[in-house]
């Protein structure tokens, strides 16, 4: 922990509500982003294999989400939550899946590039779009902020609601993780998975909040989280509301930002689309800090909790926190861990707490 | 039906939110508010007294209800529409509950004017404060649009978000509408209970979708209508994160406009909120237009329905559409009636349609 300790990453978000060095981070990753059929649906994997929290090894983690959820929903308990105040909120990128080397999300505008110039083949020469085109990792990697901010607008905004959930769909259905080569909604973590379940199980509604933009999020988490589209808060632009030549109303997407779900965003985005104050909130990263503070804050029966990437055999390991290199995509600096402590949030060891990471292992 | 058509009025909003017609009708109309402590739970008598729909005549509006839920739910019918995606939407003032002479929450912060002042005793001889304070009507009714806004923001802005909801529960238990000497909780109406049940009864999720604060109506909406925090969608402003001398964390409401919930921006808003396109929509005037051309433009079975007031006696009695004067509160013009015939939308009429129309009664 003799590293400079920082507080508070800056937020830097572009118009479109990315955050830039998110992008930056993504880029300077840049893996080869190969295309094929096929998902497994890990949550039914998840269903059949049955067991409350089976993949966790028992010790303090474990004990902590089962004491929680036992002092919430007993009633002779003084930290008794009702069934309607039972609201659990979980980030997604590094928490709820992996997020290395790049956040899906990013892997996912740069691989709308083509088709995008393709609709429009005036920008094929034209930068940034020409760079990411030419394929050449370290040229995209050295693109300034402003055509990077091209690429997200013109990858994320100005097609109908309808058109990008159906872009993000198709994508999300064929793309493949790099190291894996399995589809992204495969690398979901089966133990946390069996978090969600068993909080539902105990009448919590299990909301994502995520830096990640909300209408890509909500294309897939019903399927792979059981998680459905009004209970995912994360970063959301403005629409407008038009006709089409028949008559049928729609919704363009415009590049306009009206919630950066990251830092203090993720506590303004809860009061926004939620309305109440979570009772248990996970995280992994410095932009989940302000979450688990909201929600450490409120009466009766809390739990906040930080899941620590310090497994590189089995996924990846990153952070300060863990005595690890630095990493832009997920950072955990020294003083989150040191407020956890302080703040009786629980850290989750990847490397100790699960048996298992992927339901396909 | 020999006025001038108007399709659509202009919206006009505050910085806050607040609709600025809604508040200058609400001024003219300004009532004389008595407090006094008790109140009605009208949720609990409808369930008490229980029946399907049974405030409502036999006709074609109820059978319009009744058929939708019917082919919504049988699993036969090519209209079947799986659990999850069953969203209806309803607007509140007007739709629920009573918005004449003048909406509750324009009463909220004419009310809370004096207490403002005490607070800030240099804004007591500081217009518009002090016209506020005066009780006279006619000059309120006067005050320049610059003037309202004052208000506004120093009633709806600047404390926190708990302070803020604290103060309107508060309100909300005492006040009473000026005509019926009861708290404004009691003016729901007791057919729309009904559908709201019968709804949710059909495994559909019930949602506000209302031009008024969404932080106001989320006070009481779990109290009347059964409906939580989470599925309010209403006008809503930004809020900021803070931090009080113990350290803990507070939201600050702020004088940030991040959702205009009426006309098309209440379509903007259940895409924000919901994600979801919803089966049935319930509203009464023109700011309900388009989330019904939106409900109604989805595949599948969908019910489209505008309550006309055309009940002086029981309630009230407005708008062009009924043959009767326009209103600024609420309005329902001919055009829209119009486009209802076409869309087959179906218009509820109060005075037909509605066996009684509060539990009171």
């Amino acid at each position: 922990m003799g590293r400079q300790m920082t507080n508070e990453l800056p937020t830097d978000r572009t118009e479109d509500g990315v955050d830039r060095r998110r992008l930056l981070a993504g880029l300077a990753l840049l893996p080869a982003i190969s295309a094929a059929l096929g998902s497994t649906p890990a949550m039914a994997q998840a269903n059949a294999e049955g067991g409350v929290l089976s993949s966790w090894q028992d010790g303090a983690a474990k004990q902590a989400i089962t004491d929680f959820v036992r002092a919430a929903t007993d009633r002779s308990s003084a930290s008794y939550i009702a069934p309607a105040e039972r609201i659990a909120t979980f980030d997604q990128d590094g928490t709820l899946w992996v997020e290395h080397p790049v956040y899906a999300q990013v892997v996912y505008c740069l691989d709308r590039v083509p088709a995008m110039v393709a609709e429009k083949p005036e920008l094929a020469n034209v930068e940034p779009f020409e760079t990411v085109l030419s394929g050449d990792h370290e040229a995209i990697a050295r693109l300034p902020m402003h055509d990077l901010e091209k690429i997200l607008v013109a990858t994320l905004t100005g097609m109908t609601s309808e058109a990008f959930a159906a872009e993000a769909k198709k994508w999300i259905e064929i793309a493949k993780h790099p190291r894996w080569k399995r589809p992204y909604t495969d690398l979901v973590y089966q133990p946390m998975l069996e978090v969600l379940q068993y909080f539902r199980a105990n009448d919590f509604k299990t909301y994502i909040v995520t830096g990640g933009g909300q209408d890509f999020v909500r294309v897939y988490a019903e399927k792979i989280y059981g998680i459905p589209p009004e209970q995912v808060v994360g970063t959301a632009g403005g629409t407008k509301y038009g006709y089409d030549k028949d008559g049928k109303p729609f919704l363009t997407k415009e590049p306009k930002l009206l919630l950066n779900d990251d830092h203090a965003g993720k506590v303004q985005g809860i009061h926004l689309m939620i309305g109440r104050r979570p009772c248990a909130a996970f995280g992994n990263s410095a932009g989940d800090r302000e979450m688990l503070e909201w929600t450490s804050a409120g009466p009766d029966a809390r739990l906040g909790m930080l899941l620590l990437h310090d497994d590189a055999e089995r996924e990846y390991a990153y952070g300060p926190a863990a005595d690890l290199p630095d990493s832009k995509v997920g950072t955990f600096p020294p003083a989150l861990y040191d407020q956890a402590k302080k703040s009786k949030w629980t850290i989750i060891s990847m490397k100790n707490d699960w048996k298992r990471i992927f339901a396909f292992a």
